[in-house]
């Protein structure tokens, strides 16, 4: 039987979501660990999106063929049984036999967060990046604009990408600011690596005036990733949903 | 200069607020050894709600008379500079020569957070009381009737309270209720040691039908601590804020 996991997670202490080699300190990890003991043998668990290290997220999905069929409420007990406490499942489905979290997903949605000002937020000091410069919001609001769409977005990739393709589609940028905290709100149909990371340093130094608006779209047709901005640091990131 | 500070604060890793004998890990503690060493003397913090070990304080108050006039900015960036990052400076003000956080206080709130259901919020997981279990509302909201008001609360209080009053008034309680998660905010003159853990582990059990609401007028007046409810945990407690 195939299930859908939705999985909540706070970030700060893994290695990301993958397992990588010998390193089992992995959202993953614990997770194969955690449903291979319930299997009885090894299972292998698909994540929709593969958040690195310190990332969170609010509704991470994932797949799993498990050979033996157990009720959704019973699963689901079992595993947050076992889990530590900074990983949760929230949500478990039968799924279609066929059904694969990362190959199916149709849209993925992440959110930064951003503390601004000399004033920490002592409760969410590590869901946010704390950021003392005035920004200016139409400034990058204008350059959201300018990345979205489809677009090689291989300047805003870390890391080598080989053949395969840095075409991406931003549906949409939302920068939404409240008192001491601004969020930046990304949906695409797919992030590289580091993309929102690196979409996000850039958005700062734009806003920061250190880099215009207008140089956007030299950046894109660059594919360097020199030209574009700094990687913003993991903690402020979280994957909040995956549609399929 | 009598300074006003208002102070917010992550409790998971402390004794509490109060500095107790050679006990150097407490709020009130950190924030000493921080003031102490701007003012280049000793200083004493005054701080309006003494909370136990593991309450957190959204804006705790306190005040400190330092020898030196220093600007209320300059100040609070000095403060956050040395403070661990789960202990914040949020205000300071300037306040006149008499002002006393504790002895001024005319009223406090406390809000404690039960997690409810068979799933965790990663993360609030350190902010919350998890509890799986169907709780009564009306009966909670009937129980927390009789507790406002000005009573004796020597049942609601741990330890010995010698022949200090036990009197105390409480303005309010509101019991709010969202997907996954109850809020019950009590707003009062004074808390003796305790005592909102008590009142909230009374008003669990009587959501959970252990005691009936009628029985709260009987175990005020038996002034028994062993007639009233748990004491319950620390980690979803959390002082809101103070008013004078």
């Amino acid at each position: 039987m195939n299930y859908k996991l939705t999985i909540q997670y706070d970030g700060s202490r893994y290695d990301g979501w993958q397992k990588q080699g010998n390193t089992q300190n992995t959202i993953q990890g614990k997770l194969e660990s955690v449903l291979s003991r319930i299997a009885g043998e090894p299972v292998e668990l698909h994540g929709a999106g593969r958040t690195d290290a310190g990332v969170h997220a609010l509704s991470q999905i994932a797949n799993v063929h498990l050979p033996d069929t157990f009720s959704a409420d019973f699963l689901m007990t079992q595993i947050n049984r076992y889990l530590p406490e900074d990983i949760a499942v929230t949500s478990v489905e039968k799924a279609a036999p066929r059904f694969h979290a990362r190959l199916n997903a149709r849209a993925k949605t992440y959110r930064y967060s951003i503390r601004l000002g000399s004033v920490p937020d002592v409760f969410r000091r590590k869901y946010q990046y704390r950021l003392d410069e005035s920004l200016d919001i139409s400034a990058m609001e204008k350059a959201a604009g300018f990345l979205c769409g489809e677009h090689d977005f291989r300047a805003f990739c870390s890391g080598k990408t080989g053949k395969r393709s840095t075409v991406r589609e931003i549906y949409s940028i939302e920068i939404c600011c409240q008192p001491g905290e601004l969020f930046i709100t990304y949906r695409g149909n797919g992030f590289l690596y580091n993309m929102v990371r690196i979409l996000t340093g850039t958005l700062i130094e734009v806003g920061a005036g250190k880099l215009a608006a207008e140089e956007i779209p030299l950046i894109l047709s660059s594919r360097d990733r020199a030209k574009a901005g700094f990687t913003a640091p993991a903690q402020g990131l979280c994957l909040l949903s995956v549609e399929y």
